[in-house]
């Protein structure tokens, strides 16, 4: 099965958010390069995840598991998204790049504040250049619930791109996964889940829930 | 109980969202004034309405219905959002006005096309200045299902506002008839369902949904 799997490289393998997608991908038996600034911390990230998971799973310098990688996740602060992604340019040349960016700015993480021109992952296509695929996905999932790799996710993903069997293969990965996943329109449409990931986190507040909230969209026929 | 009930006036209540809306509240037993470009049409709805629901319900034209309503719903398109709002400014000192307008830009409705700055009702807030008490809500829910007075509306409402007072408010309006809302932070967090809107025209294209999707908020304890 796994070797008509893609290889997928998460820069920021070793944060939260990275480090639960990319287990989840390596147990479902999908080849996982984890890429960090450090490749000795990526290393000893890839190890401990290759036995926890069963899979396969090695570490990199992130520029190094840009070029290994056939799909591209990236999974690093708003602060890093930029320079990371041009650092990395041409290993990213006609892959598919899965932005799960979230312009949060701190202090202040539960107000929304788009960058102007509104999402953060357009910017960065447009950074990028048409030979990189982007789709944006998984902002919205709480990285404590990915982490019990059998945990339910109790969160859809809206993915937004501009090159639909991109998008289809993002989509495709994430239900590989256990997570129900849509297509919700072209890049700019980023902006929604962008923006809910502040609400999320005002909600967690609010009300008070310790495993974070997520959203599900209602009214679909039965996707299964 | 309905003598206890703020008056509710809906400027662009012959609208389909508006007219949705204000036909749940005079169900539910508040006094309502639907608003219009024109006082007869407003009349000839207002009867039809109190004939349908069997509530209070008048028709006026928008700056007197603004003036008789405690609290004030504004669901008219994007493009006349603003010019209403300036012209009944003086009628909505104090009071907390509802605003449901989507950034829509048609043709493409279906792509998220938020405005510079951010969201629609953060302009408003700072057109109208802080005597009015602008809460953004109800954005994403599909006049469809609000028609059908006795259907379910399989949609969380996020509401956002800066005064936590007035959104409370807002907030139990909409549990008055039968929708789940949540506080959602500030007026700035409308971003999120202002684009959601867009994301939500967007599915229901692709998997052909004809009630219209919605969101669910997932992880939060039992609100009932």
């Amino acid at each position: 099965m796994a070797d008509n799997k893609a290889v997928i490289a998460v820069l920021g393998g070793t944060g939260h958010e990275g480090a639960g997608l990319a287990a989840r991908w390596a147990k479902a038996g999908y080849r996982v390069v984890i890429g960090s600034r450090d490749a000795g911390r990526a290393a000893d990230a890839a190890a401990e995840m290759a036995a926890k998971t069963g899979g396969d799973v090695r570490g990199l310098a992130n520029a190094d598991a840009a070029a290994a990688g056939e799909i591209v996740v990236l999974a690093v602060p708003y602060a890093g998204q930029k320079a990371l992604a041009n650092d990395v340019r041409a290993q990213l040349e006609g892959k598919i790049l899965i932005d799960v960016t979230v312009p949060l700015v701190p202090p202040k993480v539960a107000r929304v504040q788009l960058p102007e021109g509104g999402s953060a992952v357009e910017a960065l296509q447009k950074d990028l250049g048409e030979g990189v695929r982007v789709v944006a996905a998984f902002q919205n999932v709480s990285a404590h619930q990915l982490a019990d790799l059998d945990a339910e996710v109790n969160c859809d993903v809206l993915v937004a791109g501009d090159d639909i069997e991109a998008r289809e293969t993002v989509v495709q990965l994430a239900r590989a996964i256990g997570i129900t996943a849509l297509h919700a329109g072209p890049l700019a449409n980023s902006a929604a889940a962008e923006a809910l990931t502040s609400v999320l986190i005002a909600i967690n507040k609010r009300y008070k829930v310790a495993d974070g909230a997520g959203i599900r969209i209602t009214g679909i026929p039965d996707l299964a």
